[in-house]
């Protein structure tokens, strides 16, 4: 009783330890709407005051939200509400600005480097091309309302996209980029999943934890005439995004 | 060079960590087929007579090695080569037994538990039942050549499915199940995958060390009337499953 009036809202003796009473109000703080998706959580000091419990406490149950794909601590800016995960369709007519807009939010494509590169043996593969053929290499980032959702690994055939880097820096978009260089339409031919912890470069493009899930999403896309245009290896922060599949 | 005579197949001084080099020795010999999938690795203690090395030195490579899901280390029994990943097509037809026999590799699939319980909000949906309504929930571990595949929750309508899990118990496939209850075809309808570590308990069914990576994948199947008859939260090790969709 004395520990319950020093300790504003936790009750102490019930078997469950303060830190796990701390996480649970915090995720029905998120449930109700008190902290909204995007939304910073309340400081370390500001928690541990409202709880009346020491820094140590508060971290340990930020900790486990962050575990469970909750929260994620960006570091030196603070603790921010997760979005719940996006529903991805994977199919014949994926395209990512249109699944991110639909869900209500703003999409775009960062262009983080490009380059002509020779084709390695699994993208020469895709692209119907002799290994070592030229092909530009993109990497990017993919965001939501600013949330990175993925980080890919893209691979085109020159010279036919030559124009392609600058189409898609200027435009944020794959889709665009692809309208721009003459492709009004393409279709996935195929996609490939598997998952693993992030490596810390991976992890910092997505703002992720080191060691959080990617699921890793090996694609090739065709245009009309049946040629393949674009080889991807993709990763999706898998506390972001949920890859929905018919249905 | 004194130290090259005292470690036969090592060479020092280059930039390269004795681990990495035998970790390195130990890929290619896997690459090369001297030891096959399923195959236990020689002990620790052979494998520092060979290198020359300390046992510590032999941990870490090995430890590289089960990082990136080549070996597995299981409890008390040794180091095991995995075989690649498997091509696990998801579709309108996806049948876990057609796809290993597929592959040349034997699929059973062992009951662990089975039991009635209330339906919960997300399989009464799937399900189309009322929520409470009693389904038959079946615990599953799917293996292919005894090293498992998949753990799946398993939940079918009641009354129609009662004797649903003798009927797997006994053929070791849903599939087979299925037609001893009467159902001769199903469809998958919908897909949803996510990735996350696997727990300590998931670890333990899937033959994993706790905190590897399983792909979480929930399914609904229809029979050929369009009825709901199975929703599905299978757990796929994803070292080894490669889900594949289109293509």
């Amino acid at each position: 009783m004395e520990a319950q009036a020093q300790m504003p809202g936790l009750v102490r003796g019930e078997g469950l330890t303060a830190w796990r009473q701390i996480a649970d109000a915090l995720i029905a703080d998120i449930a109700t709407g008190l902290y909204t998706a995007g939304q910073q959580l309340p400081s370390e000091a500001a928690l541990a005051a409202r709880f009346a419990v020491n820094r140590h406490t508060v971290r340990r149950a930020l900790a486990a939200l962050a575990e469970g794909g909750l929260v994620r601590a960006s570091q030196g800016r603070g603790t921010f509400v997760e979005a719940a995960p996006l529903a991805y369709p994977i199919g014949p007519r994926t395209r990512f600005s249109e699944i991110v807009a639909g869900a209500g939010r703003e999409a775009w494509g960062d262009l983080l480097a490009a380059a002509t590169v020779p084709a390695g043996a699994e993208q020469a593969e895709a692209l119907a091309l002799a290994p070592g053929a030229p092909v530009l290499e993109l990497l990017t980032v993919h965001r939501a309302d600013e949330t990175p959702l993925s980080t890919a690994l893209t691979w085109l055939p020159l010279p036919r996209f030559s124009g392609f880097s600058e189409a898609y820096a200027a435009r944020g978009s794959i889709t665009r980029a692809f309208a721009a260089c003459g492709v009004d339409d393409y279709t996935r031919l195929s996609t490939r999943i598997r998952a693993r912890p992030a490596d810390a470069q991976e992890a910092e493009r997505l703002d992720i934890a080191p060691g959080r899930v990617v699921m890793v999403v090996s694609s090739v896309n065709i245009d009309a005439a049946g040629v393949p245009i674009q080889a991807n290896r993709t990763l999706f922060a898998a506390d972001r995004v949920e890859l929905v599949i018919g249905g």
